[in-house]
């Protein structure tokens, strides 16, 4: 029985780094594999069509990531194969960082500043205080809960939304689809690291960004797919909105042809507010591994009714 | 007696948030007072030639401000007139946020991303973490230490240099200006948030600018007067430095027709690292005052011959 290893970049790193964590376990790069009927595990992020179709024995899918659509409705993954999503893997701290670089641009006036620099100005702003910005965390799963403690601790206001109720101390954390909308109109920096799910495609369209108020600022950490991007550029070009930072969007890479990238109130980065780091990643996966062959509980086996 | 208030702005601010907190003290702004010798003690940020000549019974000056240099060498203040500077009133936090910027935008590559962005360029970059940078944090008083302790309390590779010894948890503390050329060559991160001292002025010239290792990042938050912005300038262009975020220049405003504005590699802030938060600042020039008339040690007391 082998574990196998496919990542996007890196395969021969994350290799090594089991195979030094677990010198009982057979451990191969996928492509190494003679016969793909021997892998019972696979550690992986690729998973383009028909891939996981050959490797017939398989018992368990270890996503090198916390957000695992791309495994979902496959016809190449049978329902009783389990997959195994991170929880974190030092992605939590990132994110938070991500997050975090947000608010300082919003409360420190950086995004006015860069403006201001290519019109050769010199104008100084007050700052704003942490307690004085209503800052909304969407998502309080493992990632999002994380930001929004954090925020909390260097005192800023902050909500949190989740489809399920949950608690996080100095977090006025609110549900349900009902209560979303009474949220965003008070929220002055929108944070969302949602999954992608079929409930939050397309959560925040035209008439919810709308609700914003004036001068709101919008992060997007979560998925492409979740936000409207169209209707946020028309929002930043009218002056509705402040500005954005966005990780991700509908098609990645965004095209070059995209008129996002000329919008100036627009902050892109690739898809990188939070990268897996391999040690860290590899630890989980063997104790994850180890918990799901003794059949116990391990956090983050994915719900596929859920999609999470 | 009388305790004059003339701020550069919000000075009716100012005097009602002296009123409110020191009822039996009476405080005017300095416009309305009829007698100017009458005036005991000022606060003030204003220091135009000849303003103090007509307070002829001052006792102190409380500088609304850490750097006080334009208070002294004055022919207009008696050198019987104790400065008084504020230690901190919320300063700190707000200067260990603008250098915890700087240090997010390195780490994070958010700088690159800006400037691919130009481009229309995906290109995601691995993070490094706060452990791998190895900052320096130039000046370890009240602001420097605060912002060299929040930056390794964050995990960051922090070391520091100061003229006096000095000793701050986790950071490795330098001092005397022998130490300052082999600290430089093996600083990624420089953080200056020194005072304008005859020994601080032109400190990081040409040369020692250029003893940095190729890729580091400059930070000015402490004077304009203590950075050659022109060799700075060509350090960025050949490449040989990565970036800079300046707060303070030579002249300031900076000038509308400086090269610097055009400079992709700099950020520039309009002297806007720290603001005095002024229900802080007068909490603590009220303590102040009264440990001076009662003859006692007053933090912030400025030793003129030391100019700070």
């Amino acid at each position: 029985m082998i574990f196998a290893v496919a990542a996007t970049t890196q395969t021969r790193k994350w290799v090594e780094a089991f195979r030094s964590r677990a010198p009982d376990l057979r451990v191969d790069a996928l492509e190494d594999v003679p016969n793909p009927g021997d892998v019972a595990w696979i550690a992986t992020w690729e998973t383009a069509p028909g891939r996981f179709a050959p490797l017939t024995n398989l018992r368990a899918v270890f996503a090198m990531g916390a957000g695992v659509e791309k495994f979902l409705g496959r016809d190449d993954l049978r329902d009783d194969v389990a997959l195994i999503r991170l929880n974190d893997a030092g992605m939590a701290v990132q994110m938070a960082d991500y997050a975090l670089y947000a608010a300082l641009t919003v409360l420190r006036n950086f995004d006015h500043y860069d403006r201001d620099k290519a019109g050769f100005t010199w104008r100084p702003l007050r700052p704003r205080s942490p307690s004085s910005l209503r800052v909304t965390v969407l998502g309080l799963g493992t990632l999002g809960g994380f930001v929004a403690a954090r925020l909390a601790e260097r005192g800023y206001t902050v909500s949190g939304w989740s489809r399920s109720e949950k608690q996080i101390p100095n977090v006025r954390a609110v549900h349900g689809a009902d209560s979303l909308d009474r949220l965003l109109a008070e929220t002055e920096l929108l944070i969302s690291i949602l999954p992608s799910t079929p409930e939050t495609r397309n959560l925040l369209d035209a008439r919810r960004l709308a609700l914003l108020p004036r001068g709101a600022y919008v992060v997007n950490a979560g998925r492409g797919d979740q936000l409207d991007l169209d209707a946020l550029l028309n929002l930043l070009d009218n002056g509705h909105l402040r500005g954005a930072q966005l990780d991700v969007f509908p098609t990645e890479p965004l095209p070059a042809t995209h008129p996002a990238w000329e919008n100036p109130a627009l902050r892109i980065t690739p898809h990188a507010a939070a990268f897996t780091l391999i040690d860290e990643a590899v630890e989980q996966m063997l104790d994850k591994l180890a918990r799901f062959e003794r059949g116990e509980k391990v956090e983050g086996l994915v719900d596929r009714t859920r999609c999470y």
